[in-house]
């Protein structure tokens, strides 16, 4: 972390301040240009509020070097992270260093005919983990709210007869009791900045898979994942789902870009989600193509047997024949950018 | 809601798409035009999905005429709705209908000291409110993380020392039980659409500070009002407190049209966060200002007696001696656009 | 300027960067850390283009301390600029150092009637200047692009009529020669990063109401006004006119914490467009008093005598009556904010 | 266009408003809900102004079906529209319905053994354009301005020895007159909505590669194409590059899906520009992978032969070694899409 000093600054306050910083556990190294004196702080900084520091009279403006995650920071971490899946049966689902995470099915869960024959043409097509909302986050109190635990039933239920491994949301740490048979717990976009959840979520022993907020930048996310692994989880994997902009052609911005900027940054798997992120169908298989080709490690997709009849956002969710159709397209990226699907 | 339906839709088919949507509980009125066919839906449609309607093949454009919250609506609750305080001694401060609530106190409760000497100060200025954080929603891990319980405390010993009731941040549904002298709790913009917190919120009994988050709509800020006020808790003070925008000369861009919005579409009193908003103390007094000629019914101030040495958030807060000054322009304010201060 | 270096760079790289910068015209002081070696530039580091560091192999991050504006910048001009428009009959109008400047009248000049009517009503009213698109930028090539030159020569007899000087917009450097009658010339937000017309307005003598973009920044704003000012211009009024963000609730986010932003940095005066920012006549009024109250040295509002039958943003125009009004309470906050109205 | 009126909205004022409705030359089929009145305009609403009708006292909200573009339309141009170039020597080179157009070069041209040097390095690695900046928009007046003409001479020496058609940005329209060389006019982001400078391209016979704005939605791009081709010039190429958002971990934000969607609502081609998007040279191949992938018909990708020396915009430069990689690739990936390079 470097400080620049604003013009002038008095030799023996920059002392005492240096003496505040040091009393923060880092080493001060101090630098007087002709015109401006400059503080190199040294050492572990990642507890050091920047905010805090800008509000010091003597500082003229602060510039983190280092980022301040560092579990989930490849710096110290170079190797990717692999999330192993046991599906039963011998099976194990890979996501990460190599292997593509193919993850689909419906936006909620609604009967046990809908979610089982979803979860058997997603598994006919490719997909290797199964998805499905049993408890929603809606805008509105008078929307749907999902099935609740009635919901987890029928995901165990399509999960035993599909051996897909099961990636659903969890809203609340008062849940967790419940998600004993789930294999991937969801945080949603809305809660990525839930932190009594990340710090519940660190003590659990199940890989998450940690959605982008709205308008949450890449660090703030990594941070978010920094409070899971913290607490000693750390099978995390990031999820792009769109941002909000000035712009409403697609429900979010889908930040292909954020897949490159994550992948350099940390050594987490990263996933896309073109379903939310566009909020259009039709568009879906264009952006799951483009995240591959950007590097992604998966795609979470929204496949409906009836769209026009889902209890929510069934604009968004693709049939299972053109999932099945996109996936043969999927294979050969996956081929040509030398990924595996488990 | 106005449903417009696609070009060349079949007599049949819109036969069977207006028997579904009056199986959603409203009457349908047929428009046949020249070249479109357009579906008026009468009666409550605040349960009713736009986005599941736009997914249907038949739909072009789905329009909503009325707002999807009711109880928040001011349409059916035409007169401001006023937040008393009992503050005790015979007190009572109030919000709304008329009245300016000035929150002020420091981002985090530190010490005893500290809290007591600024609750006094910012009392003798004209105060009404007592604000300090006791649980602090950090984006690191690894930043202080606020006081918790014991901060709690020393905000009823201000509390008890001073008279004004106290507001404070809860983070999670399990701290309830310990806000049991809290007069209003806060619920943080990043929480704002944790819809488990807010049903939580709605079944007590004390007003609520509803912050608007970051990248969320008045429609959704009202929606999140809608949540605590659909369990029965209709006492409910909205917040803006900036957005987030391409603009980073403030830390978020603050929306004072937000304020005229609210005010047109709601009952619910509306203050301002010039703090949070813009991130920088010397903007605290102009914002402040023009937040109540924006026609706010109030203004939450960071203010520590100590900005340099605060331990989050230095940065934006002001100085007793500053908030003082900022008083009594307010004072001439509030009394310039008919308001009294309790 | 300060440029941070990368970790573990050669110190004869770092002799022939630092060449490098001195060629560029500074003084480079080296400053060797523990971990990291810091470049400090003193001089004019205004023509340094910081892209252009940063893609070199050795520089970790770049710092601009100084503002790259300077005859915008308040630091080397510390007293406030003040407009002075000759309104004939030995009337002088004034923008800034006190005064506020109160510009008021159509959208766009569509007849003798219509705009005659509306001089007259907003100078009784108190308006200090008439404004009136005559050359209109409009998204559709299909919609009313203006009455052009005609509507310059009805502008001017509505000059002639009241003694208001005229404000109105140039689209294109060819229109200099035809406003030759105009008082003030306007730089729409679209042309706000035109800098061929820019280079062009800094080598004519009128006064420049330069209207900030929708996504623009305040350091862009201020070096499109240096553009105009390094051509020998100094006479330029700023414009905060809503930027484009996520919310749709109001046409554009009015972002008026850019008041006290600007004032801080520049001595130009600033004023504000309650009327583009929100697009709707309703909130005019309450924005307007906001811009007042948080320090604007004026406001820029529409007015039209029939707001229905507007060629062109009726929505957002308020009526003379609805002005009048307006003027009698921007007049108390004038004389409570200690400014004039010329 | 469908308008929904006011509750209540009185019979005889619906009858004028009908009338002043079809003075604008549409028929205007009225349906009388239950609770609200319908009018349905059909006929040619492009010319139609909704901000202006919404500013009318009987309308609720205003609901636009047919885009307000009619030349750009693919509605009414079902098939791709291919821009062909003429390369000399019996070659043709070819952007849209099927052809990807590679566009490789410098930012700015700056001598020439650069450009030379850059264009038959890109040709060799199988670029089939040239681009190179002689006239350059540059936030700061301090900055270089580009070579001007000189920069147009040495881009027409380099197109001399290699062949390859040449892009360069036109900043004004007193330019034309040198641009005669020039094969593809681009008109950049900030100036994509200088109207004056848009209906001038309207009437010359050059193709024109028209940029996206920093803060332009889908549907102005479209606009500004219409406001080209209303006057005659067909001939353009759409540009995505980056929008302004929040998030700063790229300069801009790049917006894939706008690929999918313009492709869809306009049969002109649609590239991408990766660089300008990230600003971050080591994310150009990634990003220009995911625009093939997403449907683009192009890149246009900066190259500098020594990006730490480039007078601009070098953090964003790839070297011709990287290109002739990334090329290897991108060729690869047009057989996938069944594309041809010309």
């Amino acid at each position: 972390m470097i400080i620049a000093l604003k013009h002038g600054a008095a030799t023996d306050k920059i002392g005492s301040f240096k003496a505040f910083l040091e009393g923060l556990g880092v080493k001060v190294h101090i630098s007087e240009g002709a015109s401006q004196t400059v503080l190199g702080l040294v050492g572990d900084t990642s507890g050091i509020d920047e905010d805090a520091l800008m509000s010091h009279h003597l500082v003229e403006k602060v510039i983190r070097v280092q980022e301040p995650y560092k579990r989930a920071n490849r710096m110290f971490h170079p190797e990717d992270t692999r999330i192993d899946i046991d599906a039963g049966r011998g099976q194990t689902r890979r996501i990460g260093a190599g292997y593509l995470g193919i993850i689909a099915g419906p936006c909620s869960v609604e009967t046990r005919g809908q979610i089982v024959s979803v979860a058997k043409a997603v598994k006919e097509a490719g997909a290797g983990f199964l998805r499905g909302g049993a408890f929603k986050p809606r805008t509105s109190p008078y929307s749907f709210q999902g099935l609740g635990c009635r919901g987890l039933d029928l995901l165990l239920e399509a999960k035993k007869e599909t051996g897909l491994p099961i990636v659903t949301e969890l809203m609340s740490i008062r849940q967790l009791e419940v998600f004993d048979g789930v294999d991937i717990i969801q945080v949603g976009a809305r809660n990525m900045q839930n932190f009594t959840l990340l710090k519940e979520l660190g003590r659990c022993r199940k890989p998450i898979l940690l959605k982008r907020g709205l308008a949450s930048t890449i660090t703030e996310l990594l941070m978010a994942a920094e409070y899971i692994m913290s607490g000693g989880n750390e099978s995390i994997i990031l999820c792009e789902r769109g941002i909000r902009t000035f712009d409403s052609h697609t429900r979010n911005t889908l930040d292909l870009s954020a897949v490159p900027a994550l992948k350099r940054h940390t050594h987490l798997p990263v996933i896309v989600d073109p379903s939310h992120a566009t909020g259009i169908a039709w568009m879906v298989p264009a952006m799951a193509k483009a995240a591959i080709a950007a590097g992604a490690d998966g795609v979470i997709v929204e496949v409906h047997n009836d769209p026009e009849k889902a209890l929510c956002d069934g604009e968004q969710s693709i049939t299972p024949d053109a999932f099945a159709t996109l996936m043969e397209i999927l294979k050969r990226y996956a081929e040509f950018e030398g990924k595996l699907m488990s």
